[in-house]
């Protein structure tokens, strides 16, 4: 008989065996690595800069799940040089190497380089930084990454197949990565999740376990106290939560999974799930099973990064749903989504239309200067209830949609969201839908392939 | 120019005119009241009962409105004697009196006496009790009455229309009489108000500015501390609120109608009015113009007095409204009524159906034991929101008369509606109604004559 574990650890080397890249794409981007490394040095020293190239991240670490390579070099330059020359001379040392380049900008400018090697286009960001003395003295927020890249790569050694099997783990469950939209797990993340249990199941176990604030400080040094769901101290920085980034609803849903697999080891769970397509004709019918109402904003996405985007459309969606609700409407789940250069804010309902009547709850009688304002100010009949005056007054809005066309304005929908709802938005109720049909939507109702 | 406290006299002078007895209705009323005080003493003695007749009561007292003479006689026995005697021997000396009676019980047994006279039918209470020292050393809760009637007695002389414009005013407000189905002012708490105002003006002008808690202590010794909305300590005994009857419904009218007739003195506060009957047809074009649905429960009227009936009515109204929001309804307002034999409790319902989905929300994700046995309770897929499980299920009932229907017999009904809804009852939609279209809906949307 096979035990639990002995089946655990054969779905795992299956696994490994399927997603840990092969000896041909782990030495192409070892060579394009080592190709921009030696070129940065190189050119460094030609132009007369002081600075180094390091590669960092999963790249470095051999911790990429096959086919998922980000490539990021470092370039490094002494701390006590200006930020402007940092940023001058560190992109114009990044753009000679390259054969073709963006400039972006995260909370630092950086290089989006791209290269041709033996046929193939390869993908690169280049990101300059101080080389600071310690993680607690930054002069930018990149220059933590070459001391996260030095901490793991000192102590991951023989661990990096546990690393992806949590990489492609919570990549199915979709909890990898720390962006706004997700709200995960990042990669620094998994891998000191590793470090600090030793592996991936024991991992799992521990996190069938958790409570909220679970605190892992593995250099025993944290000085970190907020109140997150889950609190990793950075070993580079005491200050530093690791997983700060990680929502509650992410937190859960490691746990919930790390019981499930642990009770039931499948390799379904390494296994991206795809929401199924879903037409027009099967979203009304499952609407009409269900017997809600769905109501949807729609509006152009406004341009800028998705870590601005996604925040002001949750808090949007908030915002909107405090507004419905505050009008007695009830909605029972809502969301947001953004695809083909639309935003959407998606409300389902289990109360969109109310009478026309509507009481309006004045002061308490025995308030007499109140009472008195109250009843100069409405009309006849007064009636008392619970010992306040209460009049009958007609509803402004009696259903959601004419509520959503006449006051999306009164809500508070964060700077870029205002100002494209602004130029326009449409409110589609069930039948008017037709964004957020492919994909969206059957994720929405948990239909999976 | 008349000034306002000139058109109030005015006003009240002329409602005095209407209310107050002629001289033939005094005289008839007294004549009575003579007649069988008379032979109730005569005829204990004859008897050899020791026992002493008083009138008590609006009509001993001069203070009954024209047209609602009640007379009361009470039977004073010495307090020494036992509760049999009493009963026995009160009873056979007021049945011996009277032409025609019936036996009636309160808290107390008594008689209700017919006599003829001058060929007119009167109606008396006669009541047998005991004559105790003091109100407070009571043997029963009628021996209360003597000393009420001996205290205002002795001091009302002179107000006694004051009293009858306070009767009238309360009346046509319908707090008038502290039965449960009114829950109003008594009319020896309307002649102690009087008393401790000196005049209905007065009493209006102070009324207008009570708080909850408003303490009236005529003797200056209470020991009453309930927390009720109004505090009238009993002169004849310091542990006893007058006003313990006054909801918070009766005081706050009272306050809310004083305000209005100090600021527009007006004979109407003093007609009796009376809601205007109304038609199916009217009722349902109400209905549909407020958009709401009405729901009503009907079953027989249990044969018990109103002042048993009418708080079960209450109590069963609050059961049912709660069962219906508990299912995730609305109501708007709610009522009961009795009437040819019917009880009914009323609903108007602001949400009367739901979509068939509902959430079923489970325990938080990190209390594992709680969770494991949810999720072996409940059919995938499971959602997290806020930390705690959901599953989607099926809603039993979708709407208010499916969910009446079933679940009634779950509300606590009090224990004589109890029994007559086990016999049967009906749910009926606002097309289906016709109990109450009489008299009952007009009031209750307060359309008045």
């Amino acid at each position: 008989m096979i035990t639990r574990r002995e089946e655990l650890n054969r779905i795992c080397k299956e696994v490994i065996a399927r997603i840990k890249p092969k000896e041909a794409e782990r030495r192409a981007i070892k060579s394009v690595i080592a190709y921009i490394v030696t070129n940065l040095n190189r050119k460094a020293s030609e132009m007369g800069i002081t600075a180094t190239a390091i590669p960092v991240g999963s790249t470095a670490r051999d911790t990429w799940v096959s086919g998922d390579a980000d490539i990021d070099i470092f370039i490094m330059f002494p701390a006590d040089m200006s930020e402007e020359y940092l940023k001058e001379e560190g992109l114009a040392l990044a753009k000679s190497v390259c054969d073709r380049y963006e400039e972006r900008y995260a909370s630092h400018p950086y290089i989006h380089a791209y290269f041709h090697d033996a046929g193939t286009e390869h993908e690169a960001d280049l990101v300059p930084c101080f080389s600071v003395k310690s993680a607690s003295m930054l002069k930018s927020a990149v220059d933590r990454t070459p001391f996260h890249n030095q901490y793991i790569m000192q102590r991951l050694h023989g661990l990096e197949d546990e690393v992806l099997l949590l990489k492609q783990y919570m990549k199915c469950l979709s909890i990898y990565g720390s962006e706004q939209r997700r709200k995960g797990f990042s990669g620094y993340l998994c891998e000191l999740l590793i470090l600090n249990y030793g592996s991936f199941a024991e991992l799992l176990s521990n996190a069938s376990r958790w409570r909220y604030g679970e605190r892992i400080d593995i250099e025993g040094h944290g000085k970190y106290r907020g109140a997150d769901p889950l609190i990793v101290i950075d070993p580079v920085d005491p200050n530093r939560n690791v997983a700060a980034a990680v929502s509650r609803n992410s937190f859960c849903k490691l746990i919930d999974a790390a019981r499930d697999f642990l009770a039931l080891p499948d390799q379904k769970f390494f296994m991206p799930r795809e929401a199924e397509s879903m037409t027009q004709a099967e979203f009304l019918k499952l609407v009409k099973e269900r017997g809600t109402e769905f109501v949807t904003v729609m509006f152009d996405a406004p341009d800028v990064v998705e870590d601005v985007l996604f925040p002001q459309l949750r808090k949007a969606e908030a915002s909107v749903r405090n507004l419905i609700e505050r009008n007695e409407f009830r909605v029972y789940r809502s969301d947001v989504t953004v695809e083909s250069g639309k935003a959407m804010l998606v409300f389902e309902l289990l109360v969109w239309q109310l009478p026309r009547i509507k009481k309006h709850i004045g002061p308490p009688v025995t308030s007499e200067a109140h009472s008195e304002h109250f009843k100069s100010k409405h009309s006849p009949p007064f009636f008392i209830e619970d010992g306040r005056y209460v009049v009958e007054v007609a509803r402004k809005h009696t259903d959601v949609v004419s509520l959503l066309k006449h006051e999306l304005n009164s809500c508070s929908l964060g700077k870029d969201v205002s100002k494209s709802v602004e130029n326009g938005y449409e409110v589609l109720k069930t039948e008017e839908i037709r964004g957020g049909l492919g994909y969206f939507f059957s994720a929405y109702f948990g239909v999976h392939v």
